[in-house]
């Protein structure tokens, strides 16, 4: 007995440094149900990167032609290079009862969350707390004390934005927290309004009764 | 670091022969955070039934006086006695971050959902399918046809409001039910809007950064 469902938008943000690619990375490992959402950029692939799974590669007029198709989910830029996310492949996902993870910033779940509003479940992921957070990106940029100063103003503007979100998550143990992530995926997955075949499978039961 | 949260009210229902008395008793066992509401009756104590454990005994002019004070969340009347949850405790528990268990029908669940709509997270728990709820309460009732019939058109006018639930889970097998149940919890648990104490802890860290 399976239950048809629509799928679901898992949305993860977080400052960097809070450990959200390790538990995506965790996430996707261990939920077979879900993937990763590929997004289309304008930047050049690095060696090893693959088209349709890393990115899809495009040129600046392709993505532009994208965009104005309303063919894009959510857009930004960084460092001059354009990225999005690709609409098609999301909805299908949706429609076929596959889930899709984003790793995107509170600009891109915004976005997201005002195309497919019933389908996206936002999650923000907090460090324990400023001391650690500011550890981390001093260990990760050895290079000058300008750069993790940016570092700590843009993660500090990320985590400003933590009451969008629908839930939040402290990652003081990885482990911990990747169970958290487990049981809102599944609890998301079990609200009534997103298994579609409920009413059908309801339907035949009190046919029986 | 343990962040300040509102209590939840985790409200099953479900038809008579679903499993839900094994499933609330289990995830009480499994979860020491949340405890079942205790109700008032006006019924006399059974052999062995205490005070403030099993129910609150009272007689009909305190049950009357209490509904009349708005001191209760739901009532009921079944087989000529009355029944309800008593609005103070539970109040309590969600002040203090506690969470309580409803084992009640449809109707208990609207009332409690309209006085506190907030707090209320509502689980329906579905039989694998009629033939298998028919069996059930076959077994149960040997005494007569008669009684079959009124315990199945009972169990079918419960399973009709299925639709007025957040959740819904479908009780083919008892661990894998009760996995689902504790993740509708632990989900519930870390919604942004339950975490009282999350302002202040972003605040802090904030302030580190």
């Amino acid at each position: 007995m399976r239950i048809t469902r629509r799928g679901l938008l898992l949305v993860l943000s977080s400052p960097s440094g809070a450990g959200k690619t390790t538990l995506a990375r965790r996430l996707l490992d261990a939920e077979p149900g879900i993937h990763m959402s590929v997004s289309v950029t304008t930047r050049k692939p690095r060696p090893g990167e693959v088209e349709g799974v890393d990115y899809f590669f495009v040129d600046k007029r392709e993505f532009e032609r994208l965009k104005a198709r309303r063919k894009l989910l959510e857009w930004a830029e960084v460092f001059g290079q354009l990225y999005a996310t690709p609409k098609t492949p999301v909805v299908d996902a949706l429609q076929s009862g596959n889930d899709v993870l984003f790793d995107v910033d509170w600009q891109g779940a915004r976005q997201i969350k005002k195309r497919l509003p019933r389908d996206v479940v936002r999650v923000f992921i907090l460090p324990p707390d400023g001391k650690t957070l500011e550890r981390r990106l001093r260990a990760r940029n050895q290079d000058s004390e300008a750069a993790v100063v940016h570092r700590m103003a843009k993660a500090a503007a990320e985590i400003e934005h933590w009451d969008e979100y629908d839930y939040v998550v402290v990652n003081v143990d990885v482990e911990k927290c990747l169970a958290e992530l487990r049981s809102i995926l599944a609890a998301e997955r079990l609200k009534r309004e997103r298994q579609s075949g409920l009413a059908g499978f309801v339907g035949e039961m009190l046919d029986d009764l």
